[in-house]
């Protein structure tokens, strides 16, 4: 396993660019196609669909290519007992770049696109939204750890990207599913941001769904030694 | 072989997922490009073709991923010799949780839009629709049967994906070529949603298309065994 | 190597539904979004991009999934010596499936969107375009040669789909590069539709880029047993 | 290892169809849905995304598919002391023909659609642009690198061209990355042509960025036997 620091600075990284991928599109889209919102989306989640597979499949040999809080919360919880996941003080290292990553690629898309700095001001915490959030990052967490539980890790990054793809469009929150990428969204007033006062309900929620989906895991694809 | 609760679970989940990417992208996209329906339908396939190549690549380990009725038929047909293919009480279980997914799947997308319950009203059923179901299901078990007796299983999951995501502009039906799918569709009175009375015509156009695909198969891929 | 018959069947079904899908995504473009040509001809590219790779993927074991006669002549043309390649009187059978499909599956998606019959109106052949001809022509054959004599056959269904939905695109023709699906088109005056005058001069600009693409693939893949 | 003169025939070669897809696509888009700038670039996109992958796939058997000067660059300063880059005098002929094949390329888009000669007017070249073709081209170099020392060079190919469909959307620059493919865009006066003022400060920023690509990978990806 790569020393500590290279897996931290492949996460704030990999963060970093997921949130310049995700902020930086919405605001092209937003620009370009000024007038059809569904445009702008498809625009934004294209791009995130295959900038996401890219990152994962880089970056995933250094650090595993977290890139979520709540993955690697995960990873830590099912792995803690046959020390297969990260270990708690390294997760808490993880969490923490992944927040710095996420808020500096915003920072970055802003900066690429001559945007002023502010904080965003789109509310997005509406119930149909929260449950959308639940359902959006178990599914995540699902296809993570039903590929992992069945031999296929190297399916992980087209099939993450893939359907973070998907969740764009089916889950009415556009599909955040990360606590990371949801606090560095709010740090750019454009597409994809969101308002402060909408982040911890949505953290919740995330949270909520990773609880959801290691329960589904457990039940789907039972460990052999388990 | 997974317990077949578990696999009950699988087939529930998974079709239920699928048919709430194809009910909440139809949503969305209705909702956010209210000015173009072809923009509506691109929307509505390209999230559908990566959602379901992902639900078929989590979930085929754990149940074979069939979500559909007429996939569960031709697999109990073709391998009801050879013991190869789902046996005929475990058939039965798997279409009908698959129905009872497909419906809540429905439901959800309605829950995550905050759509008031309602059933379709969008009638479907007219001659060449039917045609066009019968061509969209005959493909899609081509697909699926020509990879497995090519020895290329690992193939299905983005195939499938692909292909619905040509049926969907290809037939004018959109390719629905799903009775469980086309069932629980009818729970949700927008883009995606089809009346109650144009269900029974779609169905029997789709084991229609069942049988000529595996008379296609077999004449193609024929067992050397047989 | 499966029987001639079923091999016929194969070239006839998959070159069938390559045109269902190329006429009937552009019907259904044209049609849904009326005031965008533009993307019109994105729904038109992606629906044969997607389905074009799994035609390839399905039909590949059991002819070898030509579905174009240029690609037929050059299998026969490049291993005519070493018995890798089509025979001659197979190769005539697949050329005369191919065009019959094709015009089959014209008249499949006329019949699927309840278009009367009638022949192609759009004047396609001008010079740029019997330019454009050559070079979609060229690039398809070299795509595949250069697939094959890397040892990387596996890769040919995902790289010529995406091959042709980029040629849509960078090619003024938009890419028919197949006499066979030329000639189908006629069959549908409809978006993918082209003119019974212009299928000749089509049809050489497509053999001159297969001529070219034999020259190119011989400089840059050289066999070593020759 | 291929002699020169075949290598040299296929970087050029794929490096001009590389810009014949960027420019032709960009004439096409802009042609056919001139109401909106956002749809165009997601045509051009896409076309490029799967274009550039295919290129890749197919031609980096024979050359290693560099068509780009900074991946030519890296490659020799990388692989200089173990012998397995690209030797300098070899180097030198690889960049001298992705500059004549860019050339080559963007003036046979021009004739396939019709378009007179002419350089391109769009100045480009602002500060945040820059900083985004900094970004773009460390973003490329950093895939290509990774995937490398991580021993999966098969990805090469899908994950260059996903990268780059998704750096058209989060750079300001629309992700040029490409000194030759910077060249060569000045010859053509569309959509995705660049005015020659502006092409000494997107190299400068290119090159910038494959430094900074080269010492991330140093960081991230270590030589055991560095």
């Amino acid at each position: 396993m790569p020393a500590l620091w290279r897996r931290a600075v492949a996460e704030a990284l990999g963060t970093g660019l997921l949130v310049a991928i995700v902020v930086g599109s919405g605001i092209a889209a937003q620009s370009l196609s000024p007038d059809d919102v569904g445009l702008q989306l498809l625009q934004n989640s294209l791009a995130t669909t295959l900038g996401l597979a890219v990152l994962i499949a880089v970056l995933g040999p250094v650090s595993g290519a977290h890139f979520n809080p709540v993955v690697t919360l995960v990873d830590w919880f099912t792995g803690r007992r046959d020390g297969t996941g990260v270990r708690a003080a390294d997760g808490g290292v993880y969490v923490a770049v992944q927040i710095a990553g996420a808020i500096g690629g915003a920072l970055l898309a802003n900066a690429m696109f001559g945007i002023p700095a502010g904080l965003a001001t789109t509310v997005r915490a509406t119930g149909p939204h929260l449950l959308a959030e639940v359902v959006a990052t178990a599914g995540l967490v699902l296809v993570i750890l039903g590929l992992l539980r069945s031999g296929r890790a190297a399916w992980i990054p087209a099939s993450v990207g893939a359907y973070i793809g998907a969740a764009y469009w089916f889950t009415s929150s556009t599909s955040f599913a990360n606590p990371a990428v949801t606090i560095g969204r709010v740090f750019s007033d454009t597409f994809a941001g969101i308002a402060p006062q909408s982040v911890l309900p949505f953290l919740a929620a995330q949270v909520v769904g990773g609880v959801l989906a290691v329960l589904l895991a457990t039940a789907l694809y039972p460990r052999t030694d388990a």
